[in-house]
């Protein structure tokens, strides 16, 4: 059986927002799973001495346009977030503790999180917020608050962050298909070429 | 008339290179036409204070990756230059002077240029192989190489590049349809939508 395909992302990532809301569907239309893995590209920029795209002099202005076109272009609902970027910390973290428990359910909560903040201006940085967003899909709200302060759950985040700048992730969405890197959004064509023939 | 659609790059630019073989056909599709303005990057970078994608830390092993796998991706020709990048004063030069004689000519020049950088492994920095190269699309070779130093040709070059740092130019290809403005190959997608759709 094949490998799962790799979906590296942070939640306050746009590109990544974009690519979450098409990955799954696409890697089905070919018998694949997707592995969903948030890092903090805060931790991946501050390692490689970089800033983000929308940092960079010059580019702020494009890249919000860019952003918000790219959104209609591909359909996916969104609206500019008031608060942009914002730490991902206390959603990651969520992640990582839900998906031990219960894998479907931690995709859901990605989901929500994700459109949350990029469709519904809510506040993914605000621990009270992810809690919410949680026991919306189902999760128990005490054991999640208690999950995202335990050390072991603050190591993985550091841990998954940290492989994937092994791995030579530099910006995000990160997708790896058969150890073929693709960044970006605007690469889900090229990934789906590479699905139906197994490179190109 | 609509508008011309503005066509900025880099001879140096491989995702110039990818853009250059494909926007005339697709402008002509919805009767456009095309201006090309070859500008220097290397000028861009230094007024805004930043550098190109493939020099930033982590980023030019998949840079380099990408190139390629973009250039199959779309069925262009290419061959990983041995210098890369080079500087593209002497070709952007020769352009602007054959533009000043005949504009078809110039846009045959220009696709020699990168093809012969990008598939053919020219050294097109050299400005004998930028003569070569013209003569071959038909220009006076004699004439050409006086107007390369003519100063009017190189304060053209200076100010193509000025008035594109001015309009928010800071990477390339930058493409602008109807004042909106599309950077990198892989927004052809979005720009064939946008001929389509007159916005969307």
């Amino acid at each position: 059986m094949a490998e799962p395909i790799l979906f590296y992302f942070d939640f306050t990532s746009p590109y990544s927002y974009l690519a979450s809301e098409r990955i799954d569907a696409l890697a089905d239309r070919f018998g694949r799973k997707v592995q969903w893995r948030p890092v903090l590209l805060g931790g991946i920029f501050k390692a490689l001495g970089t800033v983000s795209l929308v940092k960079q002099s010059g580019q702020a202005e494009y890249s919000v346009r860019d952003f918000a076109r790219s959104a209609r272009f591909l359909g996916v609902p969104y609206v500019p977030p008031a608060n942009f970027p914002v730490s991902t910390v206390a959603p990651a973290r969520a992640y990582y503790w839900l998906h031990g428990q219960d894998c479907s359910l931690a995709r859901r909560f990605a989901h929500e999180v994700f459109r949350a903040y990029f469709a519904a201006g809510r506040d993914i940085a605000d621990a009270a917020v992810v809690l919410e967003l949680a026991i919306k899909v189902g999760a128990d709200g005490t054991a999640l608050a208690a999950g995202m302060s335990d050390p072991a759950i603050k190591d993985r985040l550091r841990a998954e962050t940290d492989a994937a700048i092994e791995q030579g992730v530099f910006g995000a969405p990160w997708i790896v298909v058969d150890n073929e890197p693709f960044w970006g959004a605007d690469r889900l064509p090229q990934i789906e070429r590479w699905l139906e023939t197994g490179g190109f």
